[in-house]
């Protein structure tokens, strides 16, 4: 346990775990996970966020299955042109999509919505919270990363777990203890010099 | 300065600040929040994230005033029917919506997209990043806020900050040191109780 990580050490080392210990993940922990994922910023307060926490091996296995699928047709053999990714990405990702099952738990976020068209901006209610979510796991001990392949089943998955009409998923967040060979941080990230500008677009920062 | 504030504390203090002291805000500290940013998730490490840094007084005044226009749609006296928000919240969006331009930095955050349309999906590659620079600025003691309503003059926000098709505007973070009125959190929101379920929606966690 690591509550007491720094701020920085954590936004400096979080990263994707995609490799978990098969050791349960008790609810005392998820609950710390979610309550800091609610203290992320929400307009006009509505908090319109939800988190299923699934644990039922039943349920883990059909979310497992359409995430694999979603993971072929879109980085896989399903895909004769998948977009090009870094190697071991490739290699942590591809081990995830076969074994998202065997997540000690899996976290559905969801955001309530007006019925309207999902727009990037419907995603800004419920990412931050999502980050803090990861951050927490870090801090916490626990890996974590964001995943959204399963979106590709949204209608499946919606009837799996009686997600009504009017709420989007989010992310499939797996959660557990970080195998031993998976490692947080650093992250490989280019400098700020390549991604921010000053006053207006492509002016060198 | 307070770099070395815990993860939890920070979780749990951030708040939106919409009232600034009129002190600059320095490039070393918006370097940090750019780099922090930079630090959060990113689907197949693509990076699509920019990040303008506003500064000039002229370009401030213009997206204020394309703020202000979207808070009268939106809350204001151009809406019969607002959105109900809770009073302190109503106050202090109504300031920063008429100050917007005074704030000592505006940050755009900015993905790029492939052209296809914008869904909820696209916000999970720009609003972590967000939620890390809004962290890092509560770490460093600045104030900042998440807000989008710029994005009802989006076509003119992109032509003003020569923003190219192929990348949507996310946020409009207004930072600056928070001013002696402004406090950091805790944050008004549900218990967990009431945000997390257990396997299926509306199963009582």
């Amino acid at each position: 346990m690591t509550e007491d990580i720094g701020l920085f050490d954590a936004l400096y080392s979080q990263r994707a775990i995609r490799y978990f210990k098969p050791d349960p993940v008790s609810d005392e922990l998820v609950h710390k996970l979610i309550e800091a994922a609610t203290k992320a910023p929400s307009g006009g307060n509505r908090q319109g966020w939800k988190f299923l926490v699934i644990r039922d091996q039943a349920t883990k296995d059909v979310i497992g299955d359409y995430y694999e699928r979603g993971w072929e047709a879109a980085y896989g053999k399903d895909n004769p042109n998948p977009p090009s990714i870094q190697s071991h990405v490739r290699r942590s990702a591809d081990y995830l999509a076969r074994h998202m099952a065997e997540s000690p738990v899996l976290i559905m976020a969801c955001i309530e919505h007006d019925g309207g068209p999902s727009t990037m901006g419907r995603g800004s209610s419920v990412f931050p919270a999502v980050q803090n979510l990861l951050l927490a796991a870090r801090g916490l001990g626990l890996g974590s990363c964001l995943t959204s392949l399963h979106k590709r089943y949204e209608d499946e998955i919606k009837e799996l777990l009686d997600i009504p009409e009017n709420v989007e998923t989010a992310a499939l967040l797996p959660v557990g203890f970080p195998a031993d060979n998976a490692r947080y941080g650093p992250t490989r990230r280019a400098p700020v010099e390549e991604v921010a500008f000053r006053e207006k677009w492509n002016q060198a920062w």
